[in-house]
């Protein structure tokens, strides 16, 4: 078959690091080449796309999704096919979901029911962590296979009792076995057992609205547990990933865990750094829709969150995208808050609240947008240099980015399927013309031009940032 | 009956704030005046005591002790007879032992098995703590009975899964009723979990001598157990209080806890003061009278200690008096480190070690001595001001100390059940004349002039230091 | 001449760790002995004192007042007479002055002013810091006369460049020198020189009015000079000791430094615990009335300070007593701030507010109270143990504590000399019914008895807290 | 004039955060494609260099050297020619030297005379800082003209009183003004003046010998110098960057300061790294050789050091390459350590110690390695994107690396103008083959190959990280 050739002319690519003139040169799948301006050759190119005043950057990599997950006797409403699209409409070029090992089943039987979810469905790529809901000696032997076929972290629960959670011996002996296979741990780090006596209190006394999601799960059980989490990774000798950081002092724990050398990781979410728990009050039930784990957080932490951001203490913005429904499923908690399904749709709105509210606003360089959007959680989990980057020989996942072009968030402009949005009016700046997949142009001009199944599932590489 | 009167003349009296000189006058069990020198009046006296170029300090408080308690198929060696005078002996006036609930009993059971253990043997006032191992709806409703009889703290286990252990939501709601009670927790913060992980793999490696008793429980692990107790008790807005500190980074925690203006307290004990993991490393199977719980650390962390006593960081010291001999007991180990069982004696020794080591060092003053071995235990676990401070109304329980008097410690010199002591041979300066408990001397010049039953059991009050 | 003997009946005795009925027995000018209740003789005593229901605490002591201090083109409007009956009215029974080197002249000639200046006048005992304006071959040799003289501890400004300021070698020789003689040095630690430039900007600006005062010495001026005076007397091996510690992060570093166990003290003043910014804004040149230095600080800095107070790493209140009458003095800097003269009254305030806002808010103990406004200054500067506790052998500087009286703060109702009162019209509820200097009663309900002279220099002794 | 095309093949190219295959081609003097393997055209090229089994790096900035400096009455050894040669066989192709303005004259003459110093002698290209000596209204009107030639970044000294000190005012008003600049204030923050004491103390005690010089200038002269250059930086609205950070509570003032977002930066040097107090102590005046400002500090430092690179606290490592021979300038001191002439040759050897010492003992990665040496130091002194990075546009600073070649320091194999090496005899693993400066290459196997005059003066940015 003879090859594609693709050229973007005249943009500013932007890395990690850089930030220069160029033309890209894309071979079939992959980045071929970089020419300064003028220095490409004059073709035959099969393809050009014309990036003139526009910025090339790596396509964005959502390191935590919820795609078609059962929750709460109900299921997120995105599968992969439309959550993959909607991904790719905003911008993101890879996703790593969670598959879900149920209890008392093997690893493998999850692992299986995930891909069977996803196979033939993705409009972008897309890699898997595991979530481990019994770590013992049946699935412990079982995480070398795991990690074998690609599927290279694991992620483990100190919420959720009776239903996710694992005892810190489970966290232990997990944590040994991932630093003897050069895996990652990835925490919920919120103590689930005290809040789940709050929330039982919480209801015996009447407090049924989705306010007490929050007021139920204070921002000490979340330091608490990422507290815990970095001790028992230190004892074992891993490194340890703590994903949706919401709270000023669970930063404060990774902070001082990072000022110590440890190889400690967080990441946060556009919701905690966009949204708060005054969310969560609106009236009529509305604060259902603002219902995740962890919860909002007063206002101010977000400054705290931008700050972490721009330190380098946290490295990444992933979405734990997990849309439900305000009709029929946020609906099921109508008169019991914890009945509410956690979760916020966000796979499609990341980059342009990031570059929004992040970039234009002068809280994060460009080069940290692409960093914490890319670059990092490529490197965190073993996409890099495959993905992640602009870089010969890495995959053409590669955006050009409009840094002017407005665009109103709604759920009437998006294509996450979920009947709301959390940002519904604002308007954003900044978004993609084109998003390529592995070369091949899958969004234009806001149209989507690929088609189900373009994604494919990526082996990820083991962890080697110690 | 008619009064008796006694004068302790020509002394200096310390308190934990003051030191000036005068002659404290004693009417039947309590202080009745305290004369300026010459101002008390020439009698008659039924009994005067010559305290000239001594000091007088209120008797040691011990705020933890087990006697006659079962631990891994032996029984600590001193009773409630044989323990309570050697700690008169020692100068302690007043222990707090622990009371265990089994599981699956009721608390009262407990609380009386340890009430028939102690009565009418003590030498000197005894109060309880509860050992609470389930903490639940029955047992919940239990502690204000508990409260109401003058047992007015209970100590829950982080460590010894499976025996001792109680998880996070039985501490936390044990905490919550704590707090509505006015009852304090104490707590082993040692997360025994990730450890008894550590202690199987040990032994699955052959590695059965004492010194792995202390390197299958790493710092972390106490650290870790110290930040979550704190963090759960500032969820359920109650104090806490750590046993036995033995940590620097244990330490660090309570630090931190405390420059926030947090109600934590911590103990430490003498063995981490003076002994280190290398007496644990003794040949022969003599690091077997060095294992207790915590273990005894690397010898740099002493200097953090002393520190955390000067800082007030730590607010006292007790003894975890729990001794086993050698022969019988910690020999029960003898080829698998897990089995010896963990304690140590220590109530006799406490002041000896403290004045020598901590006053004549420098490192401590005279008035830190007396508040960390009485009037901080006292004022923490209310039995002030009943005990813990010489003012006119507190019982009488007083030492006349001679600041230079020498002493071996030695098996041969001690008065514990104990066929070993740790501290074998090592010559200390500064030692109690004259034992008074309650206005009756007990001990005199090192002979025990008290009887079997003098010590009566002590209802403690309530908590109010928040 | 024979003895005067007092008898103070049926109080409550607070000392700064104790709290117990008793009477006290006073002969002529020293505590004699202490009965609890129905032991004390039945007399004859000459005079007795009801304090039924009421505390008998030690006298306060204030140690940071300024009498009679030329400042800015005027002078502190009380003087060692009026001062120090108003100190008594409101129950201090002590207070360190500061004797001012000017600079080029001997220390002897500034002490000698102020023995001058106090000579005859006081209605209380009173003691001499000396401030240090040179730090040189002449004056570092006489410190050792200066402080054989009593006078045990030196101020040095780290602001006031061209005034009061003395650079880093004067201070690192000043602390080398009072390591050697058992001195203390007293830190007025606001970096004074970027303070002055932005002074002068401010100025250059037209911002002239009094809030400009504040905002031209941020907290980071004083947690700079903080940490500096820290790391000097580090340096040098000697204590070193906070004046007027006003914002959080000047406290944040006290709290590091002693965390590390190094002899940090520091002193707040009520000013900072009760007032704010917000204060100095006031229109109408009514600013002027708040202008002090440091300036006060936000509002939510004072739970900081009060946290301090509780934690321990705050060991003082004191006043810094240095009124100007709003007429004439204060209006030098109408048109200018930087002329106000800095400098507030307080030093007969300072015990009515912090029992109304800190013991009966439930932010200080009793005990707490004591240390905090007598033992604790006593025992940092040498007075202790003639001043500062309740002890037999110690001076009866006493007071007998009304805890419920009612009190209008209002310059009508007070005695100090100035023309206003910052706390106008504030009610507060704690003051003394009698007021003992000495053994002698010198004020009785509200009513000076004493008189002029009554008060005596008291020689202090060297730092012995190390 | 035609262009020169040159073709660097089969490497593998670093930057801060890629890894790649490619082959880099240059057009004349900047780099102006990249391709993947195989993807580059076959030519003709003028040049064509084989990589393979090497890595293409940056080339070393070095922002801290000292040419042709006047010190102590005697001059750094090296000049702009033999300085700049020495750089480029090690590897570096940038210098940013200091020019120095003389206390009295204008900035300048003092700019004039480096030009003068530098013109037409350097194998690589340089820059400019500039150090103040005055901070007054005669200079800080200089400073735009300064930066308007690229000079952007100002030196100033807390040590060296009466030499090279400024004050707290002149630090403050020379930050406001490179706030307004868009400048970088480089600090030398180790506090002298008490150093000068000490150093004065030492020699009165007869205290001659090298060590002297480090245990007169304790580490807390450096931290409190450290906190205070970032305090009044926060107060200016100043970014802040410390030059020759060497000790651990230093490094721990960085940290803290960078947790709460400031814009502190902060170098350390290979000998700081590799060296330790031990050596100043060597017998025969041999110590001498190892005096550097600030001193050599105790080794378990050295570990600090390394931690801070690896968590960004530090972002630079430079030489402050000062050399002075042992026979003629370090005897200066030879009855007087305060006489030896401060420095130490470095230039040349920081390339191979950091890689053999720190990627090769896996201390930090190969990308870490590139940035600390070449992207930060860019980026921070505004050298970036021309110099510090690998991507089209940028000038051709080249190296090709091997990683695995093996090279002896020592005074015989180096190429600096001095008659000993700090590192005599250490055998290090990875050097350059080739050295590109500006598309030449200007070393080849260790032969240079270059001419006096080829490296050119480099206009810089201004600073563009806030």
């Amino acid at each position: 078959m003879p090859s594609t050739r693709t050229l973007i002319q005249g943009g500013t690519v932007v890395t990690a690091v850089d930030t220069y003139a160029a033309d890209v040169a894309i071979i079939d799948d992959k980045i071929a080449a970089i020419f300064g301006p003028g220095a490409a050759p004059p073709g035959p190119w099969d393809v050009t796309i014309d990036a003139t005043g526009k910025y090339i950057l790596p396509g964005g990599i959502d390191a935590h999704t919820h795609m078609d997950m059962p929750f709460g006797g109900t299921t997120a409403s995105d599968d992969f096919e439309t959550g993959t699209r909607a991904a790719a409409y905003g911008g993101t070029t890879t996703i790593v979901d969670f598959a879900i090992q149920t209890k008392g089943d093997p690893l493998r039987k999850g692992l299986d029911l995930w891909h069977n979810k996803a196979e033939g469905k993705g409009a972008i790529d897309y890699a898997f962590h595991m979530i481990m809901t019994d770590v013992n000696d049946q699935t412990i032997p079982e995480m070398g296979q795991v990690v074998s076929e690609g599927v290279t972290s694991f992620k483990m629960f100190m919420a959720y009792p009776g239903v996710l959670f694992v005892d810190d011996g489970q966290i232990f002996r997990g944590m040994q076995r991932a630093a003897e296979l050069g895996a990652l741990i990835c925490m919920h780090a919120e103590n689930g057992i005290p809040i789940d006596i709050l929330v039982q209190q919480a209801l015996a006394k009447g407090h049924t609205a989705p306010i007490y999601h929050g007021l139920t799960r204070p921002q000490i059980a979340e330091a608490e547990g990422t507290h815990r989490a970095i001790c028992l990774a230190e004892m074992a000798g891993a490194p340890v990933y703590m994903v949706h950081l919401s709270a000023e002092r669970a930063l404060k724990q990774v902070v001082e865990a990072r000022d110590r050398g440890l190889p400690t990781f967080a990441e946060t979410c556009p919701q905690y750094l966009f949204l708060s728990q005054d969310d969560m009050a609106r009236p009529d039930f509305e604060g259902a829709k603002y219902v995740c784990t962890p919860p909002l957080r007063p206002a101010h932490m977000q400054e705290d969150l931008w700050r972490g951001l721009r330190t380098h203490d946290l490295q990444v913005v992933s979405t734990d995208h997990c849309p439900f429904c305000q009709k029929g499923q946020k609906e099921l908690g109508k008169d019991n808050f914890a009945k509410i399904p956690n979760g916020m749709p966000g796979v499609e709105t990341r980059l342009y609240l990031l570059w929004d509210g992040g970039v234009r606003k002068g809280r994060i360089s460009m080069n940290r947008f692409v960093e914490i959007t890319a670059t990092a959680p490529a490197k965190i989990f073993g996409l890099y240099p495959k993905k992640g980057t602009i870089a010969v020989g890495a995959d053409a996942d590669l955006l050009v980015w409009d840094g002017e072009k407005r665009h109103l968030l709604s759920e009437n402009t998006l294509h996450m399927r979920v009947d709301y949005s959390p940002y519904e009016g604002r308007e954003v700046v900044g978004a993609p013309t084109h998003v390529l997949s592995r070369g091949k142009v899958v969004v234009e001009n806001g149209q989507y031009v690929g088609k189900k199944g373009d994604g494919r599932f990526v082996k990820r590489g083991t962890f080697n940032l110690m």
